[in-house]
């Protein structure tokens, strides 16, 4: 009896070459292909709900596999962290209808980039959130963050090498708060472009340290032209939060 | 014109044999002595204020120098973490009287103890925190941390290996704490024996998870026995956040 079981996948991304399986690099998916291969004894193949990049972390990725295994789809959380390595971890995993595939359905889902300022950098951190000894101001990114929100073209913020027919994307929440020495960049949306969520988190640091103005945000969203929004963030200050299953369970 | 140089020092301790100049091994203490050493043509021996065990993490340990360089003091924190490895970040560096000593000067120390508690363990977290599925009572371990502040022996809350003459000592607050998902064990005090935090952090998650009752500290200290309190937590948990310079400034 064939089941599609769906698992929610949590990484440190520090030491893989991302999400996509690559000919040369280990990657999450590789990891997963191998050992739940190993552990059910058939050739499996996850699909993924995200590829994040290199260095990009995950609380809750998804990844949905076929499998004929009698192994209990919940139990299997269980079993494939005793093979995986402790920086890629099952949170939970769950039968599914068999035509669910994380990619075709739509499901809220929240990123956050972490930002810390400091006069130097705290090596604790270091590969968690991006390091900045300029304290940006926290009131303009807040103010330029609200014009983020809502159904928009973000070609602006989208990268060259995205795949999608259409750039236009729908941001239901963007939150910038401080918590302790750092500064979180929550956002929730429908979907997003390749690396607009870093370049969304480097055109606010743009704002923090002046570089430009909140009031300008409408206008490069309008312009449609990549090099109008700020830098790209790296990788690093990037977790993928999760996606929100309450409409699938 | 020999100048006395004190250091505040910041690790990620999980790639090192900890703080100790060891002949096999990479210690902190020894990455400090060789770029030092490299930086100012001198050969430079640094001398630390807390010898962290493997795995523990700082914040703001502290080491102390003595050296001819015409760079100013306050600038040798620049120059030599251009050199240093991203893990160890010097947070600042100042000039000290001539017979100052971080060991033999009286300073409040503060540690913290990070336990997390979640279904499974959270791969970012695994380095900087201890793990555990369980959830802790945190009244009971709120209740319990009240019977270790102020001057007692800690005899039972030291490892064997423990090199000080007597083993009273005085715990000013000890402080037990939600964060997110994380409880957090904060404790300052004049100084520690050989792996007090650690004993003081496994004896509360005894008492959180019902192995032991709060009313029991007093009785398990003045026992001065150590198989009478919990276990030794893990290293990794452990941060050593830093020392009031207050009244050395």
């Amino acid at each position: 009896m064939k089941k599609r079981v769906l698992m929610v996948v949590a990484y440190d991304g520090t030491n893989y070459h991302g999400w996509q399986l690559q000919s040369n690099g280990v990657t999450i998916e590789g990891e997963l292909n191998k050992h739940l291969t190993s552990l059910l004894g058939e050739d499996i193949r996850v699909a993924g709900a995200s590829r994040t990049d290199a260095g990009v972390h995950a609380l809750g990725n998804l990844a949905v596999f076929d499998t004929e295994s009698r192994i209990p789809a919940d139990k299997i959380s269980y079993a494939l962290n005793q093979r995986l390595p402790e920086d890629i971890r099952i949170q939970r995993s769950m039968e599914v209808e068999p035509d669910f595939h994380p990619r075709k359905r739509a499901m809220k889902k929240t990123y956050e980039y972490r930002i810390t300022c400091a006069p130097f950098p705290i090596p604790t951190k270091r590969l968690y959130s991006y390091y900045t000894y300029r304290r940006p101001d926290l009131n303009a990114m807040k103010k330029a963050a609200g014009y983020f929100v809502g159904k928009h073209d973000f070609k602006s913020f989208c990268s060259a090498g995205n795949q999608t027919d259409t750039t236009v994307r729908e941001i239901y929440a963007l939150e910038v708060s401080q918590e302790g020495a750092d500064i979180v960049i929550r956002i929730q949306g429908g979907g997003f472009l390749y690396n607009m969520v870093r370049i969304i988190a480097g055109t606010l640091l743009d704002v923090g340290t002046g570089r430009k103005k909140a009031e300008e945000i409408p206008c490069i969203i309008h312009s449609l032209r990549r090099e109008n929004a700020g830098p790209t963030a790296p990788a690093h200050g990037l977790t993928l939060i999760g996606y929100n299953l309450d409409d699938i369970l």
